[in-house]
């Protein structure tokens, strides 16, 4: 990561080097300080206010020409505890977790056997005769790939199971954690409900508490289990924070750099997605250290991304009349591995300037990837508001291994990734702005 | 592993070979069972009694000649809430697990900031200025390798650091896990008190949120924490389970198998010690099913191991007379690695037959120990009655990232690697069941 200055240099007109204060470690020292001083973060929570102070604090102290928040109202979910046991013929506890925005129980609980699928396909073709009064058990295992392709195949039972599930009358959902690891840890994540169907608690329970209730399933087709969770919701303020490196020469041309600042409330969300924050500010500040940029270099760090892109349908409303300012956006929130792939989400004529892009990541190990980019959760948002995006791709092979869980700590983090990173990003974002390039054409 | 049978047939005068209803899936199968059906199972529980019937009920399915259970009373302890957090500068909360045998605290808790030590040694080295009325934190780490031997240079702060703690006038004790994996479980094992040393509670947090107390302390040496927990002991009682093959020419001569029925509450014990009970049961059933053997063997399933081998204990108090009928023992449990290495405690007349079982093991990668053998823990008590014994040395690189944690569950176990424990168990309990040879000499 030596080479790190000689590609600023090379990159940035200035030639000469600042005296460096920050180093190429800058965005894991970032996330070392969020998931240490912080931790968990989930939105509404005194956590999350924290985060944002915090980032603030933070933004000012890397020297940020702006710094400031903008306000949202968003649902705080709240945690209360939450119990499954095989009641009989096994007795036994159940790894749990509820899954983001599930009601809970009454304090008696729910006591009922269990009707299993294979998936919220087999369910969704079932009979209410198969599922009255019943708890459903969808065990849908997920394999792994790079891309994180396997995410959407069995993500629908987390979101939409409960919904289906009622629709034929069950009690409770249970699924099997949408997750890659055999380690005993529940995969939390947002779920749905439809106010014209009943609402039913949903939890997911571990890979190996998936397998054993199958186990127990074919041994005791009639087992009995009892779910008890204490869960609650109510309305809250949180904040987007936004920072800039005000443009030399185009200030009012933005290219947007954005991670989200919330995290699921059982990990320290360093992954998801203290990883990205630290990226994306320490690309801002590194950049103005090499010399300030022609065009503005805005970093926003979304609110409640978990609890359904909250902060980015915020951050879009309030400015869908500026956003043509905003010449180009991402976003990294796919954990720390390794970036393998670019990918642009560009006008034809400027198609050439994602192949100059691509020239300067190639040696980084990035391949090219197509011009349909997503951008990243938030990030897309703004790109269906006609905002050109670019996604670099980071390796996702092990990142369902700790995605929600409370596994999603720090020393999940490899370093050297993370300066592979950085220097992804330090690459594509100097290089649009410091071009003229108009990446709507 | 299809020449199982091929290598009892070498091993048994018998030669023809007996219609098989069981076969070397016998032992994984067993594991199921037990892990499945009775799961969690610590000594004075509910589970630990479904254990015992469980154990009767399978040894009298596979063909046991004799079964039979023998009462001792040992202490139940009772897992209640835990929580500890960090309260101010940073608040979170922390992964934590109580230590077995451990005092809860008062309803309102224990507050207090925090005094960290690099290991046991460095706490007995301190003063009480540096201790009274802090909460004593030692992060020593443990490191990986196969023969368990960095086991005990760690463990000795589990089971004794709330003593020395104590003695220098702490509230309580926090100790990193004794584990070498980074996947946030704590990892719980039994601790003592002394009748002179005031009690205090005891808890293990996981390894990640070790390294979060550790960097927490850095920037905040003041940090305050808040422990709750509430635990409770009562008398109980519990059972050894005894089975026999009971030997055609020598009955009154024993080759003593076992392992260990309990397990610590939050995990299903799979590897500690479901494998060995399925091992165990296993190498007997298939002995007999291939020919009585002309000693008996006997396999006992030792109670509340976990809890400081109470139930070995009890079985060594009443068989202290005939203990001499004992001619060898061997216990397994260290989980279900591949067996690399096997080791004998025998007189010096008898160690060429100790090479002869080394001649048959060495197919299995098994390599010759030495004649120092420890026989397991259970066992080990035996063997200080002059038992001789052997140590069928099973790979432990892996055994303490799921070790006391909820993580010991049955997808950890390799089928393939049990199965070569099979084979080794098979060939040593067939050959000192048809011997002549006493190992005392």
């Amino acid at each position: 990561m030596k080479i790190l200055a000689g590609i600023i240099a090379t990159l940035l007109a200035s030639g000469a080097l600042a005296a460096t204060s920050y180093n190429n470690q800058l965005a894991f020292q970032l996330t070392e300080s969020l998931t240490t001083e912080v931790g968990p973060r989930i939105a509404g929570s005194a956590g999350d206010q924290r985060a944002v102070d915090w980032a603030v604090k933070n933004f000012k102290q890397l020297g940020f020409d702006k710094v400031w928040t903008e306000e949202f109202v968003t649902p705080y979910w709240q945690r209360g505890m939450a119990r499954l046991d095989i009641v009989q013929p096994f007795p036994q506890s159940l790894v749990l977790t509820a899954l983001g925005g599930s009601i809970g129980t009454s304090e008696q609980g729910i006591n009922a056997s269990v009707v299993m699928f294979a998936d919220l396909d087999a369910l969704k073709a079932a009979t209410p005769e198969q599922v009255k009064g019943k708890i459903v058990f969808i065990n849908k295992a997920m394999t792994k790939d790079r891309s994180g392709s396997q995410y959407g195949p069995v993500v629908g039972a987390r979101a939409n199971g409960a919904i289906e599930a009622a629709k034929l009358g069950a009690k409770a959902l249970i699924i099997r954690s949408v997750g890659t690891s055999q380690n005993r840890f529940a995969h939390t994540g947002k779920m749905v409900y439809d106010d014209k169907v009943e609402k039913i608690p949903a939890v997911a329970i571990s890979v190996p508490d998936a397998e054993q209730l199958a186990r127990v399933l074919t041994k005791a087709p009639e087992a009995q289990l009892k779910l008890v969770m204490h869960n609650q919701t109510e309305d809250a303020k949180s904040h987007n924070v936004v920072a800039e490196i005000t443009g030399s020469e185009r200030p009012n041309e933005v290219v947007l750099i954005g991670a989200h600042l919330d995290s699921w409330d059982q990990g320290t969300g360093a992954l998801d997605d203290g990883a990205g924050v630290g990226l994306v500010m320490a690309t801002a500040t590194l950049i103005k250290q090499q010399g300030r940029p022609k065009r503005t270099v805005r970093v926003v760090l979304f609110g409640n991304e978990e609890g359904g892109l909250v902060g980015a349908r915020a951050y879009a409303a309030a400015h869908a009349n500026d956003a043509s300012q905003i010449v180009l956006a991402s976003e990294s929130d796919f954990g720390a591995g390794r970036i393998w792939q670019f990918s642009t989400a560009f006008g034809e004529k400027s198609l050439a300037f994602g192949d100059e892009m691509f020239k300067k990541l190639q040696p980084l190990n990035i391949e090219r990837g197509n011009n349909k980019a997503y951008g990243g959760p938030d990030v897309s948002v703004l790109h269906t508001l006609g905002v050109p995006v670019v996604t670099l791709e980071q390796d996702g092979t092990d990142y369902f291994d700790y995605h929600h869980t409370p596994n999603d700590t720090l020393d999940k983090i490899d370093p050297a990734a993370l300066e592979q990173n950085l220097q992804a990003w330090l690459i594509m974002t100097s290089m649009a702005a410091n071009t003229t390039t108009d990446f709507r054409k």
